[in-house]
């Protein structure tokens, strides 16, 4: 079976626009735009999209590209004391002469909807489920639960590291009572740990990596990477030629955008409901 | 072969006392001691003791044990604004009046020689190298680096699941590029993770869970929990019956307290070498 993160994304928003319906007055996003180079535009459309869709207002603060960044950070701490707002992102990517981590961390990370901040960075690595998830690990996990799957006692293997997206996996995955095996291009016979998990995650820029043969019968296997070779986009397990009668596998044509966005409506439903307590 | 932690202690100490005594003037370390029950004295007493070993002035602060948490949080914040005072630690564990939490959260990251601030948890996480790491976590490591481990590509097997010590021992490890399998309570067939592992950490409160036919030769276990059964300590690993001539395994006599201490002492040098600059 072919894991359509679409339909698994377009079934959340309309959970969340069902539920905001019976609110008397709309939530509002707001997203701090510094650089409006095409990769930043195409991200802030496809959140306006979807907040349109679920009834969120979603406003636009849009600087100029060249903003030092202490005028920046400026900006940034005046939106910090605004009690207007109550939860923004900042788009990135940056332009380059700002500091990504300066502005990050310059957030009040109780407005921090995207929890990039490192409190809140830290407070999903020790499983606060009072709050909110960043929207990568979120999604991943979000994909599994959505086929009614329970972790606990289940063999998850990781391949690939990184510090925005595997740590966070990886902790959430054991916060859920999970084994799970974290493998990088360090692991020596790769195929001994595959074939003893029932889920593997994997993003590691290497075309086809994961084959049928170093996969358990029935197991299940998120694919969060692909490379382009000549114009041509190959994702790191091999889905082609994976069984896709003894495995639930991703992709399906379209890209994991769709999940990303999902998860920051829902953390935006979240902080909203938290507000009307 | 037994692995001599107290030993592994001391040659931390000695080489620390060897760089200290080129400085013109010794650091200092401030321990804020709320409560002064016999815990946190014994504690407290051997972190002077080794202090004073390597030449490290050793200050206490102390307060009533009946303090309010206000007044505390105050207290914190006048000593985070003293500039006398570049680093300090606050001895746990508080009174139950208090939050732990608040307290901890309250502490300049940049005087927390102890690294339990969330901002240094999230960095020792993301592996920031430049700075500390917490003192537990940090330990573990250290064994193991004693005995000339080379990470990369080892099999590493962690047994238990905690905030405080294990995610960041899973991040340290990752960060060093070893193939990390987390088990649980609930993992099955918990043998099959064990025969695979170069090294096994366990800490999981059941009294010789580990045993000689759960390993591969030549494994090195680090066991940093036991239980005590009739006034008895047991150990995770049945460290009487593991043969010490193919395996490498902790503890001997003595706890881990020592290495504990070493590591607040190693972070006192690193931070005056710092301030140095």
């Amino acid at each position: 079976m072919l894991i359509d993160w679409t339909k698994i994304a377009l079934d959340i928003y309309d959970k969340i626009k069902a539920e905001l319906i019976n609110f008397d007055k709309k939530p509002t996003l707001w997203a701090i735009l510094v650089w409006n180079n095409p990769e930043s535009l195409r991200y802030i459309k496809q959140k306006k999209k979807w907040a349109d869709y679920v009834w969120i207002n979603f406003k636009l603060l849009e600087l100029k590209e060249d903003i030092s960044e202490k005028k920046l950070l400026e900006y940034i701490n005046k939106v910090n004391k605004d009690n207007n707002i109550s939860w923004y992102i900042i788009q990135l990517p940056l332009p380059k002469h700002i500091n990504k981590n300066n502005i990050i961390n310059s957030i009040n990370s109780d407005k921090d909807i995207d929890w990039f901040h490192p409190i809140n960075q830290w407070k999903m690595l020790i499983w606060d489920k009072t709050w909110f998830q960043s929207c990568t690990p979120m999604w991943i996990i979000n994909i599994l639960k959505s086929l009614d799957l329970v972790f606990l006692g289940k063999v998850v293997c990781v391949i690939g590291r990184s510090n925005i997206v595997w740590k966070p996996v990886i902790a959430l995955l054991i916060n859920e009572w999970a084994t799970v095996i974290c493998c990088n291009s360090s692991t020596q016979n790769i195929k001994e740990f595959t074939k003893k998990a029932d889920i593997i995650i994997i993003a590691t820029w290497k075309p086809k990596l994961l084959k049928e043969d170093m996969l358990k019968k029935w197991s299940i296997i998120i694919d969060v990477w692909f490379s382009v070779i000549d114009g041509k986009i190959i994702w790191d397990a091999d889905t082609e030629n994976i069984d896709k009668a003894w495995h639930k596998i991703t992709p399906v044509p379209g890209w994991v955008w769709p999940l990303t966005v999902a998860m920051l409506i829902k953390n935006t439903l979240k902080a909203y409901k938290k507000e009307k307590l």
